[in-house]
This record gives C-alpha cells, sequence and structure tokens, in this order.
C-alpha cells in the first residue's frame, strides 16, 4: 500500500523515532527481556508505528517496526519477515481511536508502579515532580483481560478527563500516553520514578499530603510555563 | 571421544549458546562474582554443556565451557586445563536424565527469588506476567544440601506436573528449566522480575488474587498464542 | 557584554566544570530525564553558570550552559539559541546572593532523600559517613513553592549555621552547598546515599544512635584533617 | 628506599593487582565518589599497598597506589606527588601485624552491611551461600574512632577465630579479609550481597534457620573441595 509521498515520509521518521525511544525504557530499566512496548501516531493518517512482538531490545530498528491502522491490523512489517505486531496492539489502537489529542502510547511493567498496581491502589500525589507531571494522583483502571479491547476500554474511561497521563492497570502494569511518544516515554519514567519514591517513603511512616490548591498551582505553572506538550491543557 | 561430524557441529554450537547465554545473567544482575551457571542439552546425544566452575564471567568463552554427560561425568574440558564443571553439574544432570523436555536448565541465587527461598515461600501470582509466564505461583522445594544428586530430585518431584519452569530451593536460591537454554534464562530473568515485584507490592499491604480461571487463561493464550516454547503444553 | 579577558576565561573553565559535573548525577542514578541541575558561582564575577532547563543529560556541553547574574537574569546563553535556564534558577540566585562563601548548587529529586522529604523528616546520624561529611543530621526545609524566592530563603534559613550541607525540602527533593561545584555534587551523591543507608536499617528496627561527642570529633578529623573543601569550618 | 630486585618486582605485581582490584568494588556498587580501600600484602617483605585518600576510582593507577609498612607509614608514593593513603591505613596495618595469614584487606560502606552495622546486628546464616563463603552468621565489631588503632584492634579481635572473613563495624561499615586481595574482595562482594538477600527476607517474615551441622557441611564442602584460598582451614 502506499499513502503518497509526504506519508510515507512521516512514516520513516516515526519509525526511527519509536524504534530509538526504546532505548530509554532499558536506560531507565521499565522493561526486561523482550517485554513493553512504544507505539507513535502517524501525523496525517489513521496510522500508527508499534514495536514487534518478541523481538530483543538489541536487535530493535527502524525497519522491524510495524505499521498498524487504528483495527490492529498489520498494515507493513519488515519484507520478508513475518513479524507480529506487540500483542498490546490492539489497546493501543484503541486509544488512538478514541483519543485524537494522543500521539504517542507507552505499556510497561515496570516494578514499582506494578506493585501498585497488585494491590489495586492508585498513588498519591505528595511530591512536587508529581504534582508537576501528572497533576495529581495516578489512578487505577479495572483488571481487564490482555488481547482484546478491554484494556483500550480501560485506558480511555480512566484517563479521559484526568490530568495523569498515566494509568495502573490492576494486577498488571502501566500505560501511558503523551502528546507524542516521547511525551509518553517521559511518562513511564517519571510513573515509575514516583511510584517508587512514594513506595519508599511509605515504608517507614506516611507522607505528608500536598494541599490541593498547591497541586493544582505545580501542574498549572508546569504545563503551561514550563511544559512543552502539544496536549492541550484541558486534556492534561 | 569422536561423536561423529554432526554431533560435533551441534556440540560446538551449544557450546556458544551456553557461554553467550552467561551475559544475560549478568545484564540483569542475577549474579555475583563466579556464581549462578547455565546448561544445555545437545540435541542428539545424552550430553550438555555447562559452565566451568569458579571462571569470571569476563572470562566466559566457549571454549571453556564443560561438556559432561548424563552422569555430570566430564567428557571434554579445555585441552590443557583442568576447570571442573559447576559444583551444580549432578543437579543439572540429574535434571537431563529424568526429564526428556527439558533443553536447558539455569540456576541463580538472585536476591528476591533467593528472599523468598529463604523463608520457604512460594510467590503467589498476583500479576498478569506471572500468570502468562509460570501459570501460576512459584513453589518451594525442599532444603537439599548441595553435590549429590538431592538437589536434582527436588527440582523433577516439584516440578513435574507443574506449570511453572521455575523452583524456589528452600535457603537456597532459585533453579528454572527450558525447553531450550535461552528459554530457561528468560524463566531465571522473570522469576526474579516477579520475586521483586510481588515482594514490593506485599510490602505495603496485600495483592489482589487473580481469579483462577483468568490466570488459565492469561497462561493458556501467551503458551499458544504468542509462546514459541518447544516444551509440549502438557510440560508447561 | 564583556567581563574582560581575565573572567571570560572563567566562565569558560567553570562552564566546562558545570557541564562535566552533570554526569556524575547520572552515574550515582541521583537524576532522571531532564530532572536535576547543577550550578557554579564565577569567582571574581557576580555571576554563575546553571544547566539550561528540558535538555537531555546526553546533551549537556560547555556551550549549552547558561550564564546568570545574581538575580537569576540571564546574561549569556548560546548564541543562536533561546535556551532558558534551569526552573530552580531563583533559588540558585537566592544563595549565591546570600551566602558569599558557597561556591556550588545543587539539586535532585533522588529517591531516598525526596522519600525521607516527603514525610518532613530530617535523616538522623547513626552512620560514621554522615558525621563525617555532615556533622549531624541531614535538616527539613519547609514547602515553599517553585519558581520564585521562596526555595532559596529555605535553603538559607535552614543552613546558616549548620553544619549540613544538604537540605531536604519537604515534598520536594534535596539542595546541596559546597565550597565549590565538586563539592556540592559530592554533597548530593553523600546525602542520597546516607538517606538510603539509614532508611534501609530503620526498616528492620532502630539503628543505635551515635554519642554527640563522637558525632563532633568525627566531623572534626574528617574536615580539619582530610577535607579538602575550602568553606571555612564555621559554615561547615 | 631499594629492596632488593625479587620484591621490587613483587611489589610491581602487587602494586597492579590492587589498582585493578578497585574496579570490583565500582562494579558491584559497593563504594561511591572515593569511598572503600583494599589493601594487599607484599609477599615476603612487612609492607603493603594501599589505595591513596581522596583519589576518584577513575584515576586509580598502580602508580598512585601506596607502599607501606607494617606501622602504616608511607614508604613510597608517586614520584612528585604528595598523596597520603587511605585514612583507614591504620586499621589495615594493625590486621598485616597480627594476622600473618591474612594477604588482603577490604573496606567498604556497602549499603546493606551498613545497614545491619548501623543496628549492631550480625547477619545471621540463612542462605546456604553465606554458609558456604562464611561459615556462619556475619558477626559485628564494637563502635570504634577512626584514625587510630581502634578499629584494627576489632577487627583482629573479633575475626580470630571465627569462620568469617566479614565483619560489620557498628554504625561504620564493613572490613573484609582474605588469603590475598581477591579474596578479600570477594568476602566484600558476598557480603554485601548476602546482607541484602537476607534483609530483604526479613521484611516480610522470619528466614527459616539453616541447622548448625548443615551450615558446617556445607563450609567444609565449599572450602575444602571446591575453595581454591590459600587460608588455613583453622583460619576460615
Amino acid at each position: 500500500m502506499n499513502y503518497g509521498a509526504e506519508v510515507e515520509v512521516t512514516i520513516a521518521r516515526v519509525r526511527a523515532e519509536v524504534s530509538r525511544l526504546h532505548a530509554e525504557l532499558t536506560r531507565y530499566e521499565l522493561v526486561i527481556w523482550t517485554g513493553g512496548n512504544i507505539s507513535a501516531r502517524v501525523p496525517g493518517a489513521d496510522l500508527f508505528i508499534i514495536k514487534p512482538s518478541g523481538v530483543s531490545y538489541d536487535d530493535l530498528a527502524p525497519e522491524n517496526m510495524i505499521l498498524c491502522d487504528f483495527d490492529g491490523v498489520v498494515i507493513e512489517a519488515t519484507p520478508g519477515s513475518n513479524r507480529s505486531p506487540s500483542s498490546d496492539t490492539a489497546a493501543h489502537a484503541y486509544v488512538y481511536r478514541h483519543m485524537p489529542e494522543v500521539g504517542g502510547v507507552v505499556h510497561t511493567h515496570s516494578t514499582y508502579a506494578t506493585a501498585w498496581a497488585a494491590r489495586g491502589e492508585a498513588i498519591p500525589c505528595v511530591i512536587t515532580a508529581m504534582a508537576d507531571e501528572f497533576g495529581g494522583e495516578i489512578p487505577v483502571g479495572p483488571f481487564a483481560i490482555i488481547g482484546d479491547d478491554s484494556i483500550g476500554v480501560a485506558i480511555v474511561e480512566t484517563l479521559t478527563g484526568h490530568r495523569s497521563r498515566a494509568v495502573l492497570m490492576q494486577n498488571h502494569g502501566v500505560f501511558t500516553i503523551g502528546a507524542d511518544a516521547k511525551d509518553a516515554v517521559k511518562a513511564a519514567v517519571m510513573a515509575e520514578d514516583v511510584a517508587r519514591t512514594v513506595h519508599i517513603s511509605r515504608q517507614l511512616g506516611t507522607p505528608l499530603p500536598i494541599a490541593p490548591e498547591a497541586i493544582d498551582a505545580l501542574f498549572d505553572r508546569y504545563q503551561n510555563v514550563y511544559g512543552q506538550s502539544a496536549l492541550p491543557t484541558s486534556r492534561r
């Protein structure tokens, strides 16, 4: 299939970006083995690029990223290969279909975020970096079976109207969204960092709450003065 | 001893694979100093390749891997060297003798898995990645003295008829099996990851259980739809 | 603006040092993504060099460090770029204005220090390395809004007359000061190390106190016999 | 001073070994900044080589290691430099004077070992790797002031007649001894590993004890069958 020269150039750029961003997941030890995945919307088309299933992080390259449509159907894999896309492709596709402002989606089983998720417990906003980045708690979505639309539905329902770009899926792991893939990766890195810091703080007592108006002020300043995200404020 | 050209080629390939896979143990920080070991069955012969005893991970190479028979007797070490095989060789040999479907065995003292083992406590299945990979809890085997068949017997007794490819040996560490050595290494990596995540989740409360039928569905999907292991379903 | 040849040479040297020292923050995993920042006073001028805002640690270089005056106003950024300085610039500037003996300031959200900060709890001095380096507990400053003088005021009020070169800002993170930037970086590295060790010790019981006179003796020996800091003893 | 050609060759070899072994302390994250130190006896002379004080691990090299006599007096530092030896030199010297079977000494403030030390609590022997390596618990020495013979005396008193090659100095850190420097480094690596594993195991319950006769059997097997140490059995 050919989408015209302009879209083809965009696809090539997004392939390279999605491939390259996976190195941030290993750098911050958010993933092991072949787990975790990043996708990015192809601007100007109802398409996205996602990691292949079961390929080592050492072997990821622009040319083995998979091009899918918004039903999660593979449009283009590496010529001559039979790589299938990430087993979470249906969830990514559902998010792109229902959240037009989202340009990137990330999924990991990062340790501390998953530990909160296993208890079905939201992460309370008790550090300023969390107020900056997430504008409040990181919420929990329901237990959902892997492989159909259930996870996508849960992500969209939980994050719509919520400031947080991260959602803990109960007993499972964390999904993050962003204006683009890099923004979603940043949210995944920050989500694990705050999950860890708040966990450790709670081990020896109760973290002090931050007043809601201070959370609002921190979030507003960070998103509007220092933020560089293209997600509209109402979304974030 | 000469096993014929075909087996000799296979032996050379397995030497290289076993040597190379040890880098995954250090990458994921499952081992320190000279601890831990990987072995692999030589397909088509009653032989396996195992790590030498007391050699630094920096110095492992295909040519210093040790070839043993299924009694754990050294058949071939590096010419001119007097390297002895891993002190866990008897346990590996026992597994190959009694579990013909197993092609690889891994042993580590990885931190979190060993912490559960020191309490003699199985790791409960409260995260979906664990249901995918192990199909339920990771069981505990008995306290067993090192150096004779005791550990091998315990591994075979605990894992026979169990979905888990990992067993915690009480007060000791973890052994994993797989269709091949890479599959066993993956099980060792995943076992430590779930041991850590479930430990951390339990530090601040009680993880929510996953319903047994959901565990079954996750395991079945992962093994049959996405799994690439050659271990028959009844085994895994 | 031109400060004369001698100051220009000094500025170039400080740019290089501040850029280079940021690698210690990633080496010791005190920062993630673009978080954290280091600044250094330009000896002989009312100026300091600070990290730019929102630039990846991979891309930091002497030429993109920002030159500011003591009101936090940018004097010189990379020609042709519109980089703004760290969002914590006002806090750094306030410290340089009010603490003439301070030559370097560091800010991080390092995990364990921030965990203590989230509870608003000072770190007790129960290990000799902490007595050596900080001469007693690491104190906590108040909750302060980011972006104006509040944090600078809190740092100066908390650390004036205190032996510690580190202060935990409630619900936020840690700021450290030093005779020069390297000394402040060392304090940031040591603060996280003692925050972690004391946290872990407290998880399983109560660390034994060190007698105040032993703390004094350790601090005195370390600062006077082995210390190489230019901060006057009364300050440290 | 000249010790004759043979001793000079030995000194050069030991300088290189001590320098090189420090990389194991950073590899296993037992030290930060310039902390920690390794020394080695010069066989055939009442001399030892030790790390200089306050030098970055990046800059350690055979030529900046310091040669001392058994009173801790510097015999030879780098020509033209005024480097002083580690501030723990007196403790190392005392050990060499009083324990002729010891060929290497290591000191670190590794996190988990120091956490036990801060509570003044011995690490119980509840994992087989600890029985292998230490033959029982890792004991605690008293609180001792840094800089004179106090620490050396405490090390010798605590470890004489004890199987363990590691001692936790209360509120301070860990010292290890060995037949040579590499053996002492191994003990430092293993001590932190068991300190961490036993700590984590205890966080969620009580580790199961290992029967004393099983500890004896494990220790005996490891030291005599697999051990390659030159320390006489009575010592280890």
